[in-house]
């Protein structure tokens, strides 16, 4: 051990009792997300915080010594953001895990940032009220790393990602102290926006210790039309055609390979001769008209098979389908996940791009992902104990984030940038830019030890 | 004149020709915004930009020399953010009034930030698209102001203000150097969130040249409710109801004093005796269904009269009504228009302080806004040719923004800081929250030359 090493064990030792482990096993469990092909280094400590104290006094700490600090919620991140450092403090929130508040008249809801999304999602239903945001790992992923990668889901398409749904948050800085951003209310113009600054700085500005969010009323029940296509350009043609009649609350595509592997793990009789396969679901006040919208527009697009539903039972049966995408994928192999949004419009041009570059690479790609916002997941599947098949497939997640770049795209639409996508950055945001943010962090975290090097 | 400002002159006139005055007849009609009560200083050269490369040569000299330079749009602001500071340079954006680019298939248009508001609509209607935010100064007021107060607006209520319409923003930083923001995309996590940052800053990080922002389909005919109460709590139940059940466009109060001036000036016919008046409008595509529902909700909380229309010219001219607010507040003598916040269920008890208010100083309040946001703007109506009621109109405003921080609320809903609210800023968001928002600045703006003493 160094005598730094063992000054900074004295320090939280004294302060944190508990709270904080140097045991290897231990931290071995909270050393990495679950990306792939990203590299993690070894911790100094595990700090499981039990309180904005524990964090004050981690920071503290971590500051006058000048350690990196990696905030971690679950660890379910998919861009090797909370991946520990070489002699960092991992900082798990996990353990904060209450519900503070639920105010039905504000329709908000106050959580310390280890709060599971799915738990406060229950919560807020039991009151009638309905925590929007719904990343596909809501049941295991928590509020904190939700707001600090602005987590998308299924139903951006109509609410929003994460981050509209931000109200106020209570985070700790760099050097330890304490911040509270936003308002109460709903409208909001004093000062700068630190909140939205916050949302999506994965651990790089603050230590994000509680989130004020939005809730809504219930929706109604959901309508839902299932569609198929020969040709997944014809189910774009549909995509837009619905937004422009209605307002769905969930528009997902899968491409042939994903309706297949689906297929194989639920016996569910999917089309797995269809080249795309739509699922669409609308919430509104006339729902069951809404949907009847969006099934004649799939047809008007030359669906191959057009189905649609009110019933609610039914409906779930196909969201289970869509949610079983990534398990059915992960029994052929590997996967290595990408996120790479496009204008709509350009959807077509970006499939046609997977497709050739699975075939230049000579690798197998899922593709499926939330339509309506030019979301895709692109999904690699690979042999990971082969050095050749994994330096393909790394090639191949580069060949799509270049091609996404040059369709004018985003190469991340909500996991995140974390060290996964950092080579890509700059070409992303520009050097000016970069270098603007850069400026930024160095004002907030001027000893660089908020997960140091990484999404900036 | 001083070495340093024949200097000036020099450079700016080597290089900006036309495009730059020091004539002072010409410089006073740029010299304040339309806030009351807030002091201007003499600029020292007006800019009227035409292109971009105009904004980079006033920039780049304003920052080899010092200068302080305010952006200014339209100058209808109403926190004195565009007034003129002494020695500074005003940098009208307004004759970059151009329409880059209407985009019907991604739904988004480019525009040069001295677009007016209404200018832009107009232009996305025409093919079928919507430009949401509508301040009620659209015919008057520029993009560029309104991305750098995230005006708001009455539809705010289901459709959000400025802020959550834009996507990309180009902007000339302090230094000189451009910088593009976000991305064309629905879904963007690449970075920290600079777009932002920049919305609601003021003018005091960056000037804004760009805006790309994102178009909806048209909006069904709108169906309207007017209520009228005898108490202003009765209404405020109601609206809580209302947005319980139903998720209307437009959820407008008036009280009693402004309802009278109303009535006066258009001679509608409104009812003068109630103590407040709900104007409410749905848009969905249930509208009328919806509007019934809340024409429920407002006999449920007691109303005295409630009439529901599907017709568009009664919905226009009860709009007319509202648009008329402020021209029948000004017949009654000079305006200090405030702008708060508060949680929607607090909204009573903010009444009830303007009305305590109101007594105390004895002056004249007329109080309206977007009760579903719980964003009011009590109007002190004073004589501005008397010196004491001019102290009384500012006591009795500074008085209602702290009752509004009692109950929670925020000192600006959608008009912004500037400097009518400076005083304010630092009770609204703390002193750390301050101190990291100037950390920002400085990061950004290190010689402190954009619209420096403003807003932050
Ligand atoms: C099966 C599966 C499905 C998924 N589906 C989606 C999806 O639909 N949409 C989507 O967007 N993502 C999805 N993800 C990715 C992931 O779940 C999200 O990025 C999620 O928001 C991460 O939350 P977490 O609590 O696991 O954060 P972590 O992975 O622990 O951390 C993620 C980042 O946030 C930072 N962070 C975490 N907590 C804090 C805090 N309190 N303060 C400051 N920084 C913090 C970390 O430092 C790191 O940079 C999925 C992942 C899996 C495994
Ligand atoms: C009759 C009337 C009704 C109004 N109704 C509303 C309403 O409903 N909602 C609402 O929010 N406001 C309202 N306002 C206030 C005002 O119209 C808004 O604040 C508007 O957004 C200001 O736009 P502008 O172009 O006039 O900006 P200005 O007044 O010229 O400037 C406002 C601020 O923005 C900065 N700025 C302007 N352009 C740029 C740029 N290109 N780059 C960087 N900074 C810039 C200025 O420096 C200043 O800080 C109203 C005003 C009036 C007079």
């Amino acid at each position: 051990m160094t005598p730094e090493s063992a000054m900074l064990r004295d320090t939280l030792s004294a302060n944190l009792g508990d709270a904080v482990t140097y045991d290897r096993d231990v931290m071995s469990a909270f050393h990495r997300d679950q990306s792939r092909l990203t590299a993690a280094g070894q911790p100094a400590a595990l700090v499981r915080a039990r309180s904005v104290q524990d964090v004050v006094t981690t920071m503290t700490s971590a500051y006058a010594q000048g350690i990196p600090v990696v905030a971690r919620g679950a660890g379910t991140g998919l861009a090797g953001a909370a991946n520990a450092l070489d002699g960092c403090i991992v900082l798990s929130l996990e353990a904060m895990n209450r519900i503070l508040d639920i105010d039905p008249h504000s329709r908000t809801a106050t959580v310390q940032s280890g709060v599971l999304n799915g738990a406060l999602a229950a919560a807020a239903s039991k009151v009638g009220l309905w925590y929007v945001p719904d990343p596909g790992s809501r049941a295991i992923s928590t509020i904190g790393g939700n707001v600090a990668t602005n987590a998308g889901g299924s139903c951006c398409a109509k609410y929003g990602v994460t981050g509209d749904h931000v109200a106020r948050i209570k985070a700790v800085m760099a050097d330890g102290r304490i911040i509270h951003t936003g308002a109460n209310t709903r409208k909001n113009v004093a000062g700068l926006n630190l909140t939205q600054l916050l949302v999506g700085s994965e651990g790089t500005l603050g230590v994000i210790v509680e989130a004020t969010v939005r809730l809504r009323v219930q929706p109604n029940a959901a309508s839902t039309v299932v569609a198929s296509f020969a040709e997944p350009s014809e189910a774009i043609a549909a995509v837009l055609e619905i937004t422009r009649e209605s307002d769905p609350c969930l528009v997902e595509i899968m491409d042939r390979t994903t309706i297949s592997a689906v297929d194989e793990l639920t016996h569910m009789g999917l089309d797995t001769h269809a080249g795309a396969l739509l699922l669409v679901q609308c919430d509104g006040r006339d729902a069951a008209n809404e949907a009847e919208l969006c099934a004649q527009a799939c047809n008007a697009a030359g669906a191959t098979e057009v189905y649609a539903t009110d019933d609610r039972v039914e409906g779930d049966e196909f969201m289970h389908a869509r949610r079983m995408v990534l398990p059915a994928l992960e029994r052929l192999g590997g996967t290595l996940l990408d996120d790479l949004a496009v204008p709509v419009d350009k959807l077509p041009a970006m499939l046609t791009a997977i497709e050739r570059t699975a075939r230049s690479h000579e690798v197998l790609i899922g593709t499926f992902g939330h339509a309506a916002d030019g979301n895709l997941h692109p999904t690699i599947i690979f042999d990971d104990n082969s050095p050749d098949e994994t330096r393909r497939a790394r090639c191949a997640f580069d060949d799509m984030v270049l091609a996404c770049l040059d369709l004018g795209g985003s190469i991340s639409g909500e996991h995140g940038i974390g060290v996964l996508k950092l080579p890509h950055l700059e070409a992303m945001v520009g050097t000016v830019e970069r270098d603007i943010m850069a400026r930024i962090k160095k004002a907030l975290d001027p000893k660089d030890i908020l997960n140091p090097g990484r999404a900036i």
